[in-house]
């Protein structure tokens, strides 16, 4: 499923197989012989992509004593395998051991996509003529999939358009969950390009102990949160799942096109679903592709099918896109392109997950200054020493401390922020000070965010929903 | 899936596997000591419900030397199992090796279905005051599910509504296509009740090798055979899926209230889907069965939830509808009613399959009076004597003959029929003057529904297609 095993879509499990046995034995030489670091890094991720494409079409890892067609004999483990899954990363679940949070290189290998880099961003800026965004700047947004095609069409004056989404759990949105929102924001305004926004309220109601009116209840209160962020109304178009499926004659033919050429070995591989799985968990994957398809918009795309897509999310829902850039040229749609993001930090510290459920795992949209103040205070891991004594000795450690963390995703200023990095390394500047200069600067975000979606009325909801013709030129 | 597993969804699989041994030992112990013929056969009926609730549990056939959860061990031949698995029925395999088709009613037993008797039929005489059709008359539709529940509704002045539908898998349709559409019609006219047509486009885009664009066109094309029949333009609406699924906003809902409902181990144990399978099989079931429920039709029924739906079909359906029926009160639905029909024969004989590529394997609609004539000349099989003096001294084999089987599906005239039998059985008719008597028949039955079709308009095909009200009274 990853993007080598793409170019052949012809070989056959064997082949693979063979092909995996012969990189592992390729990498164990390189490390025999003490090659160079980029030259073992190269061949491991040749390696890890060829187990991704024998996962993904067996529905089962590779086992290096068991040939694709032997019935399963005692799984062998595999030091290079174990070695990348130290971090775990899908849909559903990030797991990690480290303070620090996900080894985001490694997921570049593991997933098979490019790192975004100086030259990249560069390029970004020439494109744009302004500031990349400090999510940019920040390796917040730190991989890709084929961005520079994205700017080859810019650059030549083709249409491209974005698309990105919510799952509508509940009603409580927190901060973590604006930034793809706010990056996209972004792009739509310095590229002025059309965007399409999903709320996945049926895979909401599949997952979880939900009724359908109650996902759908989420979608429009979330609905508001996403357009308190400033979307442009004539170039945002935001859907229910539940409700688009039946206002559009483009998007149900693209799902089946989808279902068509993805089997259950396949979704098994990438998603790890088990028979036992309902039939509405397996088919929803190409529900999450077709918005990759311009022609699932017929209201603002017509029946063109050649318009670039760029997906901006974070990096678990690559799983999705792997998958739809496979299909894709198998039923003659270009591939999405995309940019992923790191993951938003609990306040307990990066190695622990943010939960709807506990209003003290993260700031959440409706806190007021009181309440940010008060977790900022009480539950933002520290990076700091036990006694100021200590601190003042040997620093703070602002790889682990949260507080520092959440200012590298809002703080706008960088000399500003490079200063709070240097003073708190340090030991120039305590924790409380730290942590004060970030509820100084969630305080204002927060009741600014506020504000704005108390201005977001039904109607404005029901116009950004309603399928229409946006402001887009065809070229 | 089968009723008597309905009615306790709770079982667990080690408590099935036991039941099914208990009652494997109660079938024997009945046989040997001799039991009444009934008793026996409403032992093996238990049983094989046991079964096939065992296997829609649990993806795979019960084995009597493998409990649930242990890996599987050499399979044991089962006697009973082998019995009834004869005949094979699934809506794309029907496989028999009698000449005279399928055990229908060890098919009833097997699927756990109602044999349509004489005090059925005589109960639907006196609810609708006139004679029941042919169909009925001859144990065409021989089986059912329900259907007093839907006569009781009817006395009692409650609402129920058609559901049937066609997968348009060619332009060309053949007599056999026309059984179910000719019954349904009948059923509308003498209960006077709304009734929706689901074209299975997407089904066959999914299992055919077809384009989106010919499944629908066949759609299209076949939706003009369909109206034929002469269904009442006021209460009949046809839909395509591919189209209907973005225009409703009912349809697509249930579709995912299903689906959330339906494990992958289900449709594999009713359906024999496998894990190579693509992800749009294994998840249309769902779509099969939304068009059960009347808030897939809000244009028609409303936001009602509760309107019963009466379905015939042909019995290779009926899994579809087990499925549905298992769903149906755990979403809060009412279960479907069934009336089942055999299946039509091919003129090679009833074992043979009718196939739309081999021309001479059935009467077209579009055939000529000639090519009518031709066909059942040339091509069906006949229960005739080898010579005309061995025939007059022993006779012909009714059981056995197409064309005889033809007459009974087309024939209206009871004693006309009656006769014919017997002197065909007699050897007093000839095999040429039974087959004269099947051309006066179908010759003009074609050449009219061929008269009828010419006066179907673009504009009445896409009337019938329109999503809208129809002449409905709600109670």
């Amino acid at each position: 499923m990853s993007d080598v095993a793409n170019g052949e879509p012809c070989t056959s499990p064997l082949e693979l197989f063979n092909s995996i046995a012969a990189q592992g034995a390729l990498v164990k030489s390189l490390k025999a012989k003490k090659a160079s670091k980029d030259e073992i890094d190269c061949a491991v991720k040749m390696l890890l992509s060829l187990k991704m494409s024998y996962k993904a079409a067996m529905g089962e890892d590779y086992k290096a004593d068991c040939p694709p067609g032997n019935p399963s004999t005692v799984s062998s483990s595999d030091p290079d395998a174990t070695e990348a899954s130290e971090d775990f990363v899908d849909p559903w679940t990030v797991r990690t051991s480290s303070a620090k949070g996900i080894d985001y290189d490694k997921l570049i290998v593991q997933f098979g996509s490019s790192k975004i880099d100086k030259e990249l961003i560069n390029r970004i800026e020439r494109a744009i003529g302004q500031r990349p965004h400090r999510f940019l700047r920040r390796g917040i947004f730190f991989s890709h999939r084929d961005m520079n095609q994205v700017l080859d069409a810019y650059e030549n004056k083709k249409p491209f358009y974005l698309y990105t989404g919510r799952g509508p759990s509940s009603e409580a949105m927190h901060v973590g969950h604006l930034i793809p929102f706010i990056f996209t924001k972004w792009l739509q305004d310095v590229f002025n390009v059309p965007l399409v926004v999903q709320m996945s309220d049926d895979e909401k109601y599949l997952w979880k102990d939900l009724t359908l009116d109650q996902a759908y209840s989420y979608t429009m209160e979330n609905a508001k949160d996403i357009i308190a962020c400033g979307f442009d109304i004539n170039k945002t178009f935001i859907f229910s799942d539940l409700e688009y499926m039946g206002r559009s004659p483009g998007f149900y033919k693209n799902v089946v096109k989808i279902q068509k050429h993805v089997t259950f070995n396949q979704v098994k591989g990438i998603f790890g679903f088990t028979d036992s799985d309902c039939i509405g968990k397996i088919s929803f994957p190409a529900v999450q592709a077709a918005p990759s398809f311009s022609n699932s918009f017929p209201q603002i795309f017509r029946d063109r099918t050649d318009i670039q897509c760029l997906i901006p999310c974070a990096i678990d829902q690559d799983p999705y896109f792997r998958m739809t850039r496979d299909v894709a040229p198998r039923i003659g749609y270009p591939k999405p392109a995309l940019l992923h993001s790191t993951f938003f930090p609990a306040l307990q510290g990066a190695q622990t997950k943010m939960s709807a459920s506990d209003p003290n795992s993260s700031i959440f949209l409706t806190d007021t200054a009181k309440q940010i103040k008060t977790k900022v205070n009480k539950h933002a891991f520290s990076g700091g020493r036990d006694t100021v004594e200590e601190h003042r000795q040997f620093g703070g450690n602002c790889d682990v401390d949260v507080s520092f963390m959440y200012l590298t995703f809002f703080l706008e200023d960088d000399d500003k922020l490079e200063q709070i990095r240097k003073d708190y390394t340090s030991g120039a500047m305590l924790t409380g000070e730290l942590k004060k200069t970030l509820i100084d600067v969630l305080q204002p975000l927060i009741a600014e965010h506020q504000a704005r979606r108390k201005e977001v009325t039904d109607e404005m909801v029901k116009e950004f929903m309603t399928p229409r013709q946006l402001s887009f030129h065809f070229q």
